[in-house]
């Protein structure tokens, strides 16, 4: 039987590569030509996240043509691993908008507006009555705790505390003491260049017709990152050009201050000010509350270019 | 609060009205602003249906422009009532290919490959802990013993087979003897005309840059139909002309002999025979075990056009 992997998407966050693992392994129970992918490098949160949990990262699939992929964290083509397009997709579990893929068989597709996809696969296992062993629970919650901002961000749902708590018990960490670990994580940027800050945790979209990528910085501290704004600016226009974007936006969030700074360059920029509701000075904003690309950022371009 | 609509796809069948009014019961439970609408006349067998649990009618909805939309039953947009493209698409249960409709924000997306929408429906009663009462579980049975063909369609899982019998015992109904009855409505041409008989059961896709009809005639008593060919193909040309299609394929299944012949019109009809493994002679077919449009029809013509 030909293998099915499990993958997230490009740029992968911890949400992508610990719901890859875990559903992978639930879907392991009955079917052995399952297993883990993934579309890129990690970060170092999430190779924190492995090394702490003692689980091998995924394998890098770098070209998915005539594949079968099951899609997690991720359901639109400007994400997929490369050639996904020329993939059988079997199965789509993801917590984002409903984006373009298409299938031409029914497929098993969950798609939910909570705080995580590992929320999701968290689920998944008690309603197909498989037992989470600690090992995956700390995986799981670890995507959780991250893509949720520790349950602070405006995307966590009831259902992600629920589910949060149930996977510290069974893990046998506290969820404010092992989040803090992560986000530091996240926050070490380090020796990164600004091209890899800006690619670091990033997205591309298609918003009508135009190409549209947004990154994503989540710190504790963004002192560091703004003060570097004229090299950020500068390695943002050059993705532009060698990636032909209509825009690109970089979001640096500030964890602590539930706040966002957003970078914006390219020939839709005039776009942005109306569309947040904000006013771009010298193609910044100061953004206020804004923490989630997914739920505040992404809906409102998307209308903006429809 | 602004309404918000459960619909399902144009040309509605059993499934799709007897789910749009399952779910807005079920979101209603806490959510008084959701209500059940169609997106079309009702047919014969569905009517049956209505007048046995006493049930009224959804409310029809002629232009969904501006409105909420929840998809029950599809996810395509050739499908989708009028004007869905200018709605806001709140939720989508079904149980289709993967289609082309997108969102700009997260929603609740339930689509598995099981033989009704009316499955999933019955148990997202029992994942949200809200009773069925036996009427409601009337309608839901209805949709599953309609959509699978009393559970002998190449579609139906064990699930729908698990679903069924608790439906018909909170419904107290025998699955067999009341499925018989829903079949030999859905024999009901009467005295329909041809062009109705094309457009009863009827689905619209893109498929790359095609635009392909395929209707369905599900029935115990093929032969009248297939006596009036002549007449069918007519009507079927008249269709082509008026809207474009670049293929038009009509199915007249054979519930008992669990097979189809397939009427083929259409600038691309050459492509229906390499894609299904069959020779066409004079645009006819003859197809043994095809009972599923969608499972067993759709996949291979899309794979063709792609």
């Amino acid at each position: 039987m030909s293998t099915t992997y499990v993958i997230g998407h490009q740029g992968p966050d911890t949400d992508a590569i610990v719901s890859a693992l875990a559903y992978a392994r639930l879907k392991a129970t009955d079917d052995d030509s399952v297993t883990a992918a993934r579309a890129g490098e990690l970060n170092p949160e999430t190779e924190f996240v492995l090394e702490y949990w003692d689980v091998e990262a995924p394998q890098l699939l770098e070209d998915a043509t005539d594949e079968q992929l099951i899609l997690v964290d991720h359901n639109e083509h400007s994400q997929t691993v490369s050639g996904a397009r020329e993939a059988t997709i079997t199965e789509i579990v993801d917590h984002h908008r409903l984006g373009d893929v298409t299938t031409s068989e029914p497929i098993f597709c969950r798609i939910e507006p909570v705080g995580s996809t590992a929320t999701i696969i968290a689920e998944l296992f008690d309603e197909r009555e498989v037992a989470l062993d600690s090992q995956t629970a700390g995986l799981l919650l670890s995507g959780l705790v991250s893509d949720t901002v520790i349950l602070r961000s405006p995307t966590t749902t009831d259902r992600d505390r629920v589910v949060a708590e149930r996977l510290a018990d069974i893990a046998e960490v506290d969820i404010d003491a092992y989040g803090k670990e992560l986000l530091a994580q996240k926050s070490k940027l380090g020796e990164k260049s600004p091209r890899e800050m800006v690619l670091g945790d990033f997205k591309s979209f298609e918003f009508g017709n135009s190409a549209v990528g947004i990154g994503q910085i989540e710190t504790v501290d963004p002192e560091p990152v703004l003060d570097q704004r004229a090299a950020i600016r500068a390695a943002m226009d050059g993705i532009v050009d060698e990636r032909d974007y209509d825009l690109l936006v970089l979001l640096v969030t500030d964890l602590l201050e539930e706040a966002s700074t957003a970078f914006v360059v390219g020939e839709a920029s005039d776009r942005v000010g109306p569309a947040l509701d904000v006013e771009i000075a010298d193609g910044e904003a100061f953004l206020p509350g804004v923490m989630s690309r997914k739920k505040q950022v992404v809906p409102p371009l998307e209308s903006a270019f429809r």
